[in-house]
This record gives structure tokens, sequence and C-alpha cells, in this order.
């Protein structure tokens, strides 16, 4: 059998810090001197309340876990933050729960669809909540994607065990440190970000809130513009290296602090994640310039933001890029599959997994001229178990046949064909915007109705866990001894 | 070194039959008084021509195949009968050779995508010419694929090697006597569908024609309007029957003949494609009635006729799908990927693989579970190896992938998204529409320039050779000794 309380423990001190941060956000909402403080201190306290009683409950139990507790934790963990970090929304604004809770979904799976509109006229500390949900988010899936998932075995994530356990070069001996670590080079990262923006023009507020988004890779703005609302240059070039920061394997960060300090440089996930930037952005700015009236600079400015943020899978904005027409388009689309770096912040199927399907085609082919030959197959030094690429592989099917599953439903519920496909492939990437008039970078999810957002809520949580960690709930196996 | 010879001689038998074929529709043409006879003499002419010294130039070498060399020869036969077989059209019609070999390709594939606008007013020995492309075609993937590919260890296809070798069940003993069992059944089904629609009310020519046509789920028909020509709706319950007898692998026809009368029924990858298929038309059905004032008969007519069209990648149409909404149109897009079963006329993914990632999948779940657990995975009663599972998630993952690049490059060409996405899909897929007003029921490839036209011929080569047979010679290794 199963055991609940493990994961109910875990989750009760999660739910502590969500009250935690609720309880902040009400602080600021007093000192803003806004109607929001009696919401956010009503919302802290059941939050509280729930994550106090969680841990009280089940604090005899021994805190072990067996894969099936942990594939139970992550699920878990995710869809109970979700349920209580909506309450703020529903208790504040005039929003439905399905809405409600799919932008605490979008917010904590840092995937940045917002079903708000009129940002710029919003209370401060609602907007802050938002940022916060971004933030804490990407903190927490940084730290899944390193201390949890490897040892689970999903979607060939097993590769990076060795990265934190049983390698020469490792670099932190335990997985409390390396959460603390990542912790402290989140912030450090954060900091640099809001005061870089602030030095570039933007107010302390609008700042710190952005900072908190970009390093997440959340996508959440303060304004309905998104980074168009900014006209400073400057403003767009940081976004965009910060958002590239956020895709980065946040390890490497952490070996650069210590002995390392080209571990960056010298990481082939790395080194291919920016290379397709610098080469897409460069094609995609020759394009615009091509089509418009654009400066070739400007033009370089504004795909490369866009990009960046796509291939991040933040869902910053500047301008509709959706008005450049077919292959900047194509390449968004794309995009919006590919991700970025594992253990950061971004979603998608990310950039090692078509490393390794690379070197895995390579050598089937091989095989198929040399039926008997033995080809080694290594990734980063790594030796590639049929294992691992079998759960590559598979985790790229079952990625792929996911979105068009979620895709199907939703235009089963209505949708119209680039809202279905397109607003699946940002839910389940966890990127944030779509294609078309209705959830493109000039629409806004609020469009969609109940049962849409339902199903999206569900794409975010599946994409963001990794889809199997949320499948094999549904296994009757699993829940049998 | 790879040899050239063997393959150069059986692609000159291939040219004599393909000249054989012309000079029959020169024939045809005499008979009809057409101004194609010579055109029709004269490609016949340096078609047999090359073939004759083909075969005579390499006749001294010893006929074997290495992987290699088979690789070589299912490629050079398939771009090699596509160059010859455009003469036709670029002697008798105003056509530029992309356009030409595009149709051809398209017709030997059995795609049916088409760039001739106008075909109700075209001579009839063009028209047969088509049907015939379509129907060598199909017959000469339904060989290929069970007498080479298997053999190759192409995509999973190692699973049906036993099926006539070294099984106690075998069919057939040899691989010429299953390609002669099989070229029989071919006939006799296209006879049935032939005198089927003639009583059904076509005239002789279309119903040959048509028959040949539907058989190789080709797609081509003799006029603009495909099967909305033919108000009889018999005529579109019959081509839905055959449609489907053409997605069934043919093996099953030749077991049938023997001593197994319920071999089709009792296959299970028969079993899931008609299950598809029933549950999508009634669906869709009750969709079209709900929406529109279609009767809820007529709607399942329509609806089966049209969905039978794309999963077997036949590519007839009955009215404009794209007019039902978003529900269907993105059903249909999906179908363009799934295909039917292996062994048939039809291209795409094809239903044995996705059974078998399902199997793969539960298996894979069940092992994160329980990671020292040995889960056994079979499938039609075949234990399913590593090398099996990793083939096919391989072929899944490089075939959803050739469509996003092919996608890409027509984007990149100048087509819109839609048509760029779905014709790379139509292509790779050999179902002939796509979606869009350019290249959807009501449209036409003649719209798209030559540089895309190219790429959509690459696509559909892709597709029908299972994409691995041609990604291999593009392997240094390959070349090398």
């Amino acid at each position: 059998m199963v055991k609940f309380s493990p994961s109910l423990f875990v989750l009760g001190f999660i739910l502590l810090a969500l009250g935690a941060a609720m309880l902040l956000t009400a602080a600021f909402a007093a000192f803003m001197r806004e109607a929001q403080v009696s919401p956010f201190l009503s919302a802290s306290f059941v939050t509280l309340f729930a994550g106090g009683a969680f841990i009280i409950a089940n604090r005899q139990s021994q805190i072990e876990f067996s894969p099936r507790e942990a594939f139970l934790l992550t699920t878990m963990a995710w869809v109970g933050a979700c349920t209580f970090g909506a309450l703020p929304f529903l208790l504040s604004a005039d929003v439905s729960y399905a809405d409600a809770f799919f932008e605490t979904m979008s917010g904590l799976t840092t995937t940045g669809s917002t079903i708000f509109v009129g940002l710029d006229a919003m209370p401060k500390s609602v907007l802050l909540w938002r940022a916060l949900l971004n933030w804490m988010g990407g903190v927490g899936i940084v730290v899944m994607a390193i201390a949890i998932l490897p040892f689970l075995r999903i979607g060939g994530m097993q590769l990076f065990k060795s990265e934190s356990s049983d390698k020469s070069e490792k670099v932190l001996p335990r997985p409390g440190q390396v959460a603390g670590a990542i912790v402290q080079v989140y912030l450090i990262l954060t900091a640099a970000c809001a005061i870089s923006y602030s030095l570039a023009g933007m107010n302390g507020f609008d700042a710190v809130c952005h900072a908190m988004a970009t390093l997440a890779t959340g996508g959440f703005s303060t304004s309905d513009l998104s980074f168009a609302k900014f006209e400073a240059h400057s403003i767009h070039w940081i976004a965009t290296l910060f958002m590239f920061l956020g895709g980065c394997p946040f390890l490497l960060f952490v070996q650069m602090f210590q002995r390392r300090p080209f571990a960056l440089l010298l990481d082939p996930q790395v080194q291919l994640y920016f290379s397709i930037l610098f080469v897409a952005s460069l094609a995609t700015a020759i394009w615009i310039s091509a089509h418009s009236s654009e400066s070739f600079i400007d033009a370089l400015r504004i795909s490369a933001f866009n990009l960046t943020s796509i291939l991040t899978t933040t869902g910053f904005a500047l301008g509709d890029y959706t008005l450049w027409g077919a292959f900047p388009i194509l390449l968004v689309f794309l995009f919006t599959f590919t991700g970025a770096c594992s253990g950061s912040t971004a979603g998608g199927i990310k950039v090692f997994r078509f490393q390794v399907i690379w070197i895995a085609f390579i050598a089937q082919m091989r095989r198929m001229i040399h039926p008997h030959a033995v080809v080694p197959r290594q990734y980063q030094g790594t030796r590639l178990s049929e294992e691992v690429i079998g759960s590559i592989l598979m985790f790229t099917t079952v990625y792929l046949l996911s979105v068009a599953a979620i895709s199907l439903g939703l235009a089963a519920l209505g949708a119209e064909f680039t809202t279905a496909i397109s607003g699946a492939a940002t839910a389940v990437g966890n990127v944030g915007l779509g294609l078309g008039a209705t959830i493109g970078p000039a629409g806004n999810f609020i469009a969609l109705n109940d049962a849409q957002v339902w199903l999206l809520s569900l794409g975010m949580l599946l994409g963001r866990l990794e889809l199997m960690t949320v499948y094999v709930l549904l296994l009757p196996s699993f829940w049998r001894n």
C-alpha cells in the first residue's frame, strides 16, 4: 500500500512556506494601504492551519520515501500548493475557482498564462503574489529536478543522478546541501536581475516582480503589455540575459561559485542551447528586417527577446510576434516544444533529450548498416544505457502524444484549431503564450471556458512534473500492494 | 564499399515494368484517339532503354544484398522510378519538371497530392497513367514492407520478420512466393473494387481508375471534386470499405485465402485500427449532425468516408471537411500522422507502433514503481526486445522531428503556418490532403512554388521509405568501407 503520511507531512511544510508568503503579501498590502489585506490574511490563516494540521497529524510517520511515496509527494505537493495558493485570487478578485486555480497553477509551474486583464490597474499586492508564485515555483522545480526526478528515473533524468551523488566530480555531498546552494544561487541571480532592471530604469516594484518572474522563467508581468511597457532597450537585453540564465542548469552556477568558473561555458547542453538561440535569433532578425521597416539591430533585439522568452518557456512578450509572418511563427511554435536545459526552471522537452536522441539516432543507423557492430553511446562522458535512451525516447513520444490528446480535448470543448493546438503545447511546455488571437501574445486565457481552463491546468501540471510522475498515479498497480 | 551494380540491376527491371505500363497507356491513348500517344511512346522508349541498359551493364554482378546494398536499392528504386515516371507528364502537359516529379512521387508513394487542376477535362490517358502510378506504387510498397524492411530492422518492422520466415505459423516459405501471392490478392481486391464501383453506377473508366487508387490508398481521382463527383451513396460506402481493406496488412488476406479465414478479424492491429475508425466516425457524425443540417446517417457516411480516407492515408475527399469546425479538423490533422496497419499500402506512423508504445509505456511505469521487477513485454505473442521498442520509439520521434523540420523549411520558403505544418504532415504521412485554403480538400498543390514542391517530394519519399532507409544514406560511414 502507498503511504499518504510522508507526502502529507512534507506538503505541510510547503503550505507553511506558502502561508508565510501570503502573510508577507498581506503586510505589503497593509503598507500600500490596499484593500487586499483581509483576503491575504484569511488565505494565509487557512493555509497555515492546513499546513500545521498536516504536519502534526503525520509527524509520527517515518519519513522514508519509496519510489511510490516520492511520486505521490511530487504530484500532491504541486496540486496541494495550487489548491491553497488560489485562495488569495478567489477572495480578492472576481474570478471563478477554475480561473483562480488556473492562474495559480500557471504561476507555480512557471508557465505564465494569465486570466487577468487590466494588470496595470491591479492592486500591487495581487501583482506581488503572482510574482511570488512564479518565483517559489521556480525554485521548487529546480530542487525537484535535481533532488527527486533523477532517482525516480523519469525521462532520462537518471543521467544527472551522478552529478549530485556517486561521481568523482561531485559538487555537493547531500541533497539538503544541494537544495541550500541552489536557493542561494537563485536568490543572488534574482537580486542581480532586479538591480539591473532598476538601474535600467524600472521602478523598484516592477524590477522586483519582473526579476522574480524572469529567473523563474515564469512570465507573469505587471502590465498587460508585458515588456512592451518598457521602452528602454537595455531592459529588453537584461531580460533576455536573465531569461537565458534561468534556462541554464542551476547546478552549473553552484559549480561556478566553487571551483569550476567555466562550468557553464564548457557544458555541451548549454553550448547547444546557446547556439540554437543565437542562430534562430539571427535568422529571425534577418527575416524581420527584410519584411518590415525595423532596423537590423532592433529586429535582433526583438527576436532575441521573444525567442529566448519562448525557448526558456518564460512567456514574456515584446510586441506581437504572430504578425511577423510564417517562418518566425513556426519557429516560435516549434520552440514551444523544445525547452531549455535540464535542472533549470524551464519546461518543454529540453535540449539534453534532443542531444541524446541524436546520439542514439546515429548509433541506431550504424547498427542498421553493421548489424553486429558494437556502437558505444556516450553523453557528457556518461555511457548511455538502453534504459536511459528508452526513457528519453518514451518521454518525448509521450510528451507529444499528451499535447495531441489535450489539443483534441480543447477542440472538443469548442476551441478553434490554432488555439487548441498551441494552447495544449504552451501548457504542457509551461511556456505561457499560444498562437492566434485568443491566446497569442495579444490575447488572454480568460476567453476560454472553465472546462478548457481545467484541461490546461492539467496540461501544465503534466508538463511541469515531466508527465510520468502524474501518469504513474493512474496505474492500478500503483495503488495495489 | 557499397556496390551500385545490384541496385542498378534491380532498378533496370523496375524501369522495364514502368516502361511497359507507359506503352500500355500509349496504346490506350491510341485507342481513345488522344494526342498523348506520342509523349507516352517517347517516355516509354527512354524508360525501356534505360532499364535495359541498367540490366545489361550490371548483369555480371552477383545479386547479393548486404544491408547497405538493400538500403541503396530501396531509395534508388523509388527515386529512379519517379525520375522516369515523370516523363509522360513533362512531355504531355505544360508543367515544370519540379511539378512533374512531384506528381509522380505523389503517385508512386500513394500520397495523392496533385498539381493538376481541371482533371475532369484532362485526356483519359493521363488520368489512367496517374491511376497506374498509384496502383504500381501500392504493390511496390507492400512487397517492400513485407520482403525488405523487416530484414533492415527499420522502425520495429523486424517484428514482422517472423511472419514470412522463421516461425511455425509461416504462411509462405520464400520471399518470391510471398510477393506473388501479394500481387494476386492485390489484383483480386482491385478487380472486386472496380466491379463494385461499376455496379454502383460509375462508368468503366472511372471505376477502374478509382479502384486502382483506392486499393493503393493513393487518392488520385479523375475529377477535381474527388468523390463528391459521385452522388450515389453506395459508391461512398464501397470506397470506404476498400480504402479500409487497403489499410489492412496484406499478408492477412493471403492467410485468409489459405487456411485462416478469420485472420483479419483476429488480428489485434486490425481490431484497433477498426475501432479507432468506428469511434472517430461515430463521434464526428454526432458532431456534424449537431452542428449542421445533415441527417445523422448522411453525417456518418461523410465522416466515415473522410476519416477512413485520412487514416488510411488515401486522400480522397467527399466535401470539404475543413468546414466542419474545430474538433473534426483537429481529428483529421492527428489522423494525418496516425496511419493504418503495417504491411499495407498506407503510410503514417501506423497502428502497431502505437500499440507497442502503449505496451512499453505501461512497462516503463511499472519499472519506475518497482525498479527491480522484471516486466515482460509481448506483442501478438512475440516478445518485445529492447531493440524493437527502441526502434519504434526512435522511428516515431524521428518521424515527428522530420515533419517539424520540413514544415519549418516550407515556412522559410514562404508557406503560411497551416499550409507549412499540414503540408509537411500530409507529405511525410503519404496522405495527400492538407488543411487550409491552399492545400486543403478545396485547394491544389500547384499553388506552391518549385522549392516547396521539391521539399514535399523529399517528404513523401522519406515517409514512404520509413525515413531511416533514406537517412542512413546520409551517414558518412555508409559510404566508407
